[in-house]
């Protein structure tokens, strides 16, 4: 599959870059946040809405696929694109964080990883090789290389032969891979050890990959690692390829790693804190479950023109959030999943125009309680 | 409140009418479905999508907005259908059907009903003219009386002198009446006991209402009462005003009830039934949780042009279901209501051209396992 990464700018207040990927599914733009669509489905939205909320690229989880409906089930269904009536890019994760979730219920070997599903509790085993031919038959425009998500927090003996093993892992990935495949990006780990994070960003590229994966972070880690992370391991990726930040993450975490040169994100925030009635606002969070809103005419945020905002009160949303209403979850991850877009939407043109700095600082100001963390070392490129 | 009802056309094969009904939020046609809100939404689905599946009017229930948020809650946040960005016709229950189908939680006097209520157990007294007021809060534009739903079965005595409650209880609804106040529609009672039920209209068109609900029905009894009791009780209704039968149905029970002369139906079966995966289609009903679809790559119904049938599968819609996704409810409700409105639609179009009773025999021909029942006395009209 066509495959191109373009910086088109570069921030000249920090290390954040403006870019393009290049797919057969179409162009995205990053600094990208990518929604989460666990099952096939960003829960509870059309694509279309995906659309009018500026979604350009989503995430599927191969894992999930993989057990329900399966992936050569999808397959013979004209791929994931079709069968979930997606036309835009997707990048399809390894299934790697999945099953290393599933803690007793896995074992590792050199080979690969067995596991038992959470659904029925039948045995699977998953290699390399097979994780490449599932993102190949969903039809993915970028996938992932299967790796070990190593917990938090673990001996630096145990983290430094799970790195070493997901370096092989991913070779054994690029090896086996076909003409037409998906993209293929590889995932540094490396637990909160320094020099594990730089001998396995060294390594992958090294073999060389199209894009570059920072995980094992949001697993209980203290936020101060996130940060450390990120500036042992970014000096070592090319310039030229995407950065792609597992699993993060709140605006915040969003914005200091587009400081620090991340280019991609995914998480499930945004749509599962909708669903728990936790609201993005400019402003910082609001539950709209709370007593105050019962009767708030209000918009959600009132400088917002997401759909939801446009038609609805505060009180209505609370109303069909305390009656469990299905159309509760849609407009809140409506809202929600506009406010990440348009996010990400602000931090392009910031860096378009050399401000992102500038404008992770008024970000933060007006977030009740957040603190702006040491910045001195984004004063210059 | 504006209320007019016009007949257009009388099918000359049946007792059907074709009419329209004008209201302060616009007008609607008849026969007409009008899908159930429980609580203050169409459980699913935005207004922009009913507007999309062609409905025109909609019903909320009383008892639950009543009940939460409340009913000035609402009418201080501007009324019902501000509240739920919903600009057509409403018309409301008056919550009789709700508070009977409690059970032992409530208690019925000459004055009104005690009942608790099912969130928590709080103790709560309606009489007829607070039923009015609640409605008239929520700015209604088709009203109901407080009426005890009968359940079945029950004794003759039983239902004469509730039958006699629920005409004195609408005759107070009729005289608390304020002058800008919704139309106001009385509801037939009598349980499946022919004198019971010709009494209850005729000392109700004594009374004089905008319309008559039919009362009592969907209630366990067997179908042949149903059609029983609306030919006993269509002939002593007015022919200028709209009759309306609660709580119905299937499509062949609102054909059915249609071709005896039957204006307005309103019923939770098409939105509970997607919510369950039993999806409508021209030939019958299906159940999208069977294994045969499971790579099954056509629409719900091939002749179909709803969003659903547009786009997706029934093997996408299966693993919806099956993966308990918010997004199956969803699309197999804009499904189920299409369905029921261009069954509406056809209908009028039937009545329009004479021909009501072949498009029934067509209907029902085409139903695996459905039959034709008794249709001599709509030969002629």
């Amino acid at each position: 599959m066509a495959f191109r990464f373009e910086i088109l700018k570069n921030d000249i207040t920090s290390q954040a870059r403006l870019g393009r990927i290049d797919t057969d599914h179409g162009s995205f733009s990053t600094p990208a946040f990518l929604p989460v669509g666990t099952q096939g489905t960003i829960k509870s939205l059309t694509p279309e809405e995906l659309v009018e909320v500026n979604v350009e690229a989503i995430l599927g989880n191969t894992y999930h696929l993989y057990l329900r409906p399966g992936h050569e089930t999808i397959g013979r269904l004209g791929g994931l694109h079709t069968f979930i009536h997606w036309e835009r890019p997707i990048l399809t994760d390894s299934g790697g964080y999945q099953i290393f979730s599933l803690g007793d219920l896995r074992k590792i070997s050199e080979e690969g990883v067995t596991f038992q599903s959470h659904l029925d509790g039948s045995l699977h085993f998953l290699t390399p090789e097979k994780v490449m031919e599932i993102q190949r038959t969903l039809g993915s425009d970028i996938a992932m290389v299967l790796d070990e998500c190593i917990s938090y927090p673990s001996s630096y003996e145990y983290a430094k032969s799970s790195t070493q093993l997901t370096t092989r892992w991913a070779k054994r990935c690029l090896q086996g891979r076909y003409e037409n495949d998906p993209a293929l990006f590889a995932i540094v780990q490396g637990s909160v050890y320094r020099d594990l994070r730089e001998a396995s960003a060294q390594d992958l590229v090294q073999i060389g990959f199209q894009g570059y994966a920072i995980g094992g972070l949001s697993v209980g880690e203290p936020k101060s690692a996130m940060r450390d992370v990120l500036e042992w391991t970014i000096p070592f990726l090319p310039e030229s390829a995407p950065r792609y930040l597992m699993g993060v993450g709140t605006p915040e975490d969003i914005l200091e790693a587009v400081l620090r040169g991340i280019d991609l994100f995914d998480c499930v925030l945004p749509t599962r804190n909708a669903r728990n009635g936790a609201l993005f606002t400019r402003l910082g969070k609001i539950s709209i479950k709370q007593a105050q809103y019962t009767e708030d005419r209000r918009s959600i945020d009132e400088s917002c023109v997401c759909y939801t905002c446009r038609h609805y009160s505060r009180a209505y949303l609370r109303h069909l959030y305390l009656s469990k209403e299905i159309l509760s979850s849609r407009l809140n991850t409506i809202h929600n999943l506009y406010y990440y877009m348009d996010l990400m939407n602000r931090v392009r043109e910031a860096i378009r125009e050399n401000r992102l700095l500038e404008f992770y600082k008024s970000h933060i100001s007006n977030q009740n309680g957040l603190e702006i963390v040491s910045l001195t070392h984004f004063q210059s490129k």
